[in-house]
């Protein structure tokens, strides 16, 4: 879709839901106008508001009314009053604070629509404020993460790339480049045939550690995934091994049905929880045995895709069945699943004395047991990422880790360039191959492609 | 648990969830003070903002941070300043918007409290308002239907509540009884023994007049509920007679696990949907049969608990089942179920030619027979309550209706008192007593367990 970039743009800014509060906003030329149009300052409505003559950053209590024939009130409100160039667009911006409640601030929002506003795209507010110069392109993306963080970590990880970590890196990785590429081409100025021996080996080793560098931060990126995303954690097992309990325990409420009926879980269920700091999504699925059942075998169809998908997988096996029937079970967890990403977990060990040393047992009735069960699950986590220090950056974006492996991917050709005694001015071009991509990461270089992309991914309202 | 009612509360103000915009609320003596500890104007943290020198409803840039050793950036916000008694609760308001997100909101909330504010309890903002005279206690109670406000008319009827529409009939209806109370009370100055009969007439004539009013606004509180709350819709009927597929038609989408095996749904389903004006809470049931399965048979306990709850009940019949079945169901349906809540629905009536005209035939291939079912559902609700105009006041809270309902009890002791020809005094105390129930409506006349009843059902924050 096309759409005009300039035009007054409105959203509902605040979730949906119950609240105290609903937060309309409207960005653009007409914001001022439009308001106007709808907002007085008198139950009665009477008394309009000259926003022109209204000074920015204030705030101003009045009535919607529904500009229509009977001009109907729909709220009392608190507008706020943003003059261009001081506003988080860059444009003239009013934000109606309205009584909570998604009724009323959708009734709003299409008050602002008849009175001639367009409905923001997902992240246009923020688009804008970009486009306009007010942030770059990596700090629009945290924005994004910010909003998502649901961990310390998350949340550290997102202010700090608003804040401008990510653009500092990038800012004084390109001035490196620029510093490789300059001393380049004063080569070039001096020699006639290629690089001194000498020159290329000092050039050589200062893009071989720029990439050292670089690589060590895109390896960041699958902890960055962790500490945005979260962990998908499937509970899998046969019938009757104890999925729902376990996953009713680790929610701490009792949100899937538990019966001694074997084939109780059809539909997987799905919630989020933070164990010791770590975000998991927690997927219950339907117990894995062959059945003639056709809905719960839809069940365990859809089970076993989960289980495909899964980042980490507990395997229940239920350790008070008899000894054949648990060594069966253990055999078959350990030819179908991936050691690194699954655990093997008995359950009902307080059913049964002997514990195979192959996993490790739980029980409902003891605490200390559900407690290990935990600090595994996010020491796995933890391990299976490299270790990062809090003053590090950390790659939470997967378009930042492909720019950057593009940064790497050109230093690689400039390296090759020169092993290959290649003349300067191709070294020369790999390097502004390299800037280039760099140049994504904060939006200096950009297309309507990339930006479309990034801004799907908005809220709508932001 | 004992509050103190005057110190200093925080709250999140928005609904949790992700969106643009979040909004914290800190009122009370020190709103400013604590706000001063955790608000800086610059991301180094030094610039601080002097809040009693700076000017109310304005709005401010900066950061806050957590006033931890390391005094962590936590997020940049806008500030709005409001000085008592300029403001939603009459004291000293401060307005933080953040950024959207249920996790930074929190911790902006956590380091509020660390400042020393306390968690703000359901309702606390608008409790105040109402204890330092903002608005009244029914237009308090107004605030809380407007944010739960599902349909036109839900809001229409809050918004003229909290415009002061009950507030004004309530003083409309004092003054009338005050003037009665004179009336009586100039009588007794003058009478030894009683009231004239002729005077005794007229007062008579005027406290039934009064009372017929009275009568027909508690008559309006069925369809204010309706209003408000929506209908409880059950859908019935024998296992595999559509009951899910009808439920998913309803509100267009996929909720219910649908197939041909009977007991498909064991756990009832709820769903908001609003048809032709009117919400309905759409409740999805297990079919009722005698089931050995244990899960199936919890499932259709709780079935029948549904029906007993329910305003209106949906029965479906599948109309291709042979003559016999039909039949016995259409037995069962008029031996179970009340005809005034109950719509008896035949369905797959595509696959029927002889549809029962003790029912109402729908098909889901057929958009217009669904069509004909919905209508019969609205019209079922709007019929069953008192029709009221646009202009006419709909009670819409049960408190509303006891205090109405008091007033009517005393104005008939009155009557009753006239009629015995008991001396003027103890009209008067009955006509008193009349006013009090009165005034418990905009709460001239309250006490602790009521604003706590009141105020527990509204949302934190607001």
């Amino acid at each position: 879709m096309k759409i005009n970039l300039y035009d007054t743009i409105a959203a509902i800014s605040t979730p949906a839901g119950e609240g105290g509060i609903s937060v309309l906003r409207l960005s653009g030329e007409n914001a001022f106008p439009f308001t106007e149009k709808v907002f007085r300052r008198d139950s009665s409505g009477i008394k309009k508001i000259d926003l022109l003559n209204t000074a920015t950053h204030t705030i101003h209590f009045g009535y919607i009314f529904d500009n229509s024939e009977n001009n109907d009130l729909i709220d009392e409100v608190l507008i706020s009053v943003f003059k261009s160039p001081n506003s988080y667009t860059g444009e003239n911006v009013i934000e109606i604070s309205s009584h909570g409640g998604f009724y009323i601030a959708q009734k709003i929002l299409s008050v602002l629509i008849n009175a001639g506003a367009r409905n923001a795209e997902p992240g246009e507010f923020t688009k804008r404020a970009f486009l306009n110069g007010r942030i770059d392109l990596s700090q629009a993306e945290a924005v994004a993460d910010l909003i998502k963080a649901k961990t310390d970590s998350a949340h550290s990880s997102s202010i700090k790339q608003l804040e401008g970590a990510l653009s500092e890196f990038a800012h004084r990785t390109r001035q490196e480049i620029i510093n490789i590429t300059s001393l380049v081409e004063l080569e070039l100025d001096f020699a006639e045939e290629g690089l001194e021996f000498v020159k290329a080996d000092d050039i050589k080793a200062m893009i071989l550690d720029l990439k050292h560098k670089l690589i060590r931060i895109t390896e960041s990126y699958i902890a960055g995934k962790v500490i945005r995303d979260g962990v998908n954690l499937v509970i899998a097992g046969k019938p009757n091994s104890g999925k729902s309990s376990l996953f009713n325990y680790l929610l701490n409420k009792n949100r899937a049905i538990v019966s001694p009926v074997a084939g109780t879980t059809r539909d997987y269920i799905e919630e989020n929880i933070i164990i010791n700091g770590v975000l998991f999504n927690l997927i219950d699925t339907a117990g894995l045995r062959s059945s003639e059942d056709e809905i719960e075998s839809e069940g365990i169809r859809r089970s076993f895709g989960k289980i495909d998908e899964a980042d980490m997988i507990l395997y229940l096996t239920d350790s008070a069945e008899d000894e054949r029937s648990v060594n069966e079970d253990i055999s078959y967890f350990e030819s179908n699943f991936d050691k690194d990403k699954s655990v093997h977990v008995f359950s009902k060990c307080d059913l049964k004395k002997i514990i195979s040393d192959k996993g490790t047992g739980i029980s409902l009735l003891n605490e200390d047991t559900l407690d290990n069960l935990k600090r595994i699950m996010s020491d796995k986590v933890k391990s299976s990422f490299i270790p990062f220090s809090k003053d590090e950056i950390v790659l939470t974006n997967l378009r930042h880790k492909f720019c950057l492996e593009n940064v790497i991917r050109s230093l690689d050709d400039a390296l090759k360039s020169l092993e290959d005694k290649m003349s300067g001015e191709f070294i020369s071009v790999d390097l502004r191959n390299a800037l280039n991509h760099l140049g994504e990461i904060t939006g200096e270089v950009t297309n309507d492609t990339i930006l479309n992309n990034i801004f799907m991914n908005f809220c709508i309202g932001k």
